[in-house]
């Protein structure tokens, strides 16, 4: 239902507004009372343009988004959206945020993209295979075949996110691991799919923090769940993993 | 004494090494005996083009590098390589690694340079002022003004590098700062001479994991010592701010 062409539109849209935004010292507010959670003009401006697109191609479509909330639709189809996966990287400089959007039909991801427009890369899929566009030209993505926790990288954006008894089960994890990566958001789960990486764990997660990314890992080779088994969808405690094999043991170690 | 054109003739050579062989899936080996260091052909190959580029150019000059070690000189100038700073993320696929080389004389960081190929970005100080090339093209680099803890941003690549009672004086740091990230090598000391962030602490260099990157900071208007306040260039617990004032609240807040 969702052609490579319409991601990449929505990619080319999102960019427009982010890339001359990027590394600029523009003005970045605080959505917190208490604490930090950033948000720039360019997460606002690009949500604006990825909604304008989708509701032009889809009109009967219901779409979610971090900035704008929620809009109602069919019932069946919701697009979700996060413009700026990564504020924090994007206000410090560091190219590994991204832009993801998914489509969901009855609370399935079943299409989904993440764009980083400065390194002018591309994950998606529509539903069939996942795919990367970008330096280096065009592949088919497909997830490393770890099994063992021993020999896998595990990335997660910090282990503060996990706290007392989530943090200890969390350290035995790491401690399972080859190599532990801290800090990339979006880009983490991209590079499970593309086989570079093998685990992400993140808490805490939105629903557009994670759904434009479940078909790419899927559809890849991959494993994503909460990590109460359940379904990815509704945001939450996230695990993705290279093989079900591996998700399977990482779950076991993180929950035993 | 050193060129810009010295320094992109050094970042494409060591681009021709690094980028072919980047989400490659090629081998990885491991320094240690115990725990996990890694090393790949593209960290071996860049080294040695980078010095053959050296020698041929400063034939009287010591050289030091990661991989192959100290070729001794002249006794006043000694440069200074790391092929690969973020052998971590260039495995695990991710963009923000950096072939640093510095040049030292009578032990001073006098110039340096940071690259990064897959996002064609070239940060270098020849010793007056520090410049960027890269998408969106050149300029002057200049940090932050940043003197207020509470509102700066600080990097480190993983607050575990900070043990026992560094670690409660890493931690009472970072509860003085409005964002703390984690994770990207190099990337973050650029990132401080750009303006983009305020703070990057680590522990444990080498030198040839700072020397590169010490001239591009002091000379965009930031400082740079260990955290007992002596000279980076020896490498060690290392703190790297975008203003004097910053730097000694920081010290201040770390060391008190």
């Amino acid at each position: 239902m969702v052609e490579p062409a319409f991601f990449r539109s929505l990619a080319a849209a999102a960019a427009a507004e982010t890339l001359p935004r990027f590394r600029q010292h523009g003005p970045v507010s605080n959505k917190l009372a208490a604490g930090f959670d950033p948000v720039t003009e360019a997460d606002q401006k690009a949500e604006d343009a990825i909604r304008r697109l989708i509701t032009a191609a889809f009109p009967q479509h219901g779409v979610l988004g971090e900035e704008y909330g929620s809009t109602a639709g069919d019932g069946e189809h919701v697009w979700v959206i996060d413009p700026i996966d990564g504020t924090r990287a994007f206000i410090s400089g560091l190219p590994v945020w991204g832009t993801l959007v998914g489509l969901t039909q009855r609370g399935d991801a079943v299409a989904g993209m993440m764009s980083q427009p400065f390194t002018g890369e591309l994950f998606y899929s529509c539903g069939s295979g996942s795919f990367f566009e970008g330096p280096g030209g065009e592949r088919k993505l497909q997830t490393r075949l770890t099994t063992d926790l021993a020999t896998a990288t595990l990335f997660t954006t910090t282990p503060a996110l996990f706290k007392d008894a989530a943090r200890a089960r969390y350290d035995r994890l790491e401690a399972s691991v080859r190599l532990a990566r801290y800090g990339v958001d979006c880009y983490a789960f991209a590079m499970v799919a593309a086989g570079f990486a093998d685990l992400v764990i993140e808490a805490g997660l939105q629903p557009y923090d994670i759904v434009g990314l479940i078909p790419i890992i899927e559809q890849a080779g991959g494993v994503v769940t909460r990590l109460d088994g359940g379904p990815a969808e509704t945001g939450g405690d996230i695990l993705a993993s290279a093989t079900a094999g591996l998700h399977a043991a990482a779950l076991a170690r993180f929950n035993d």
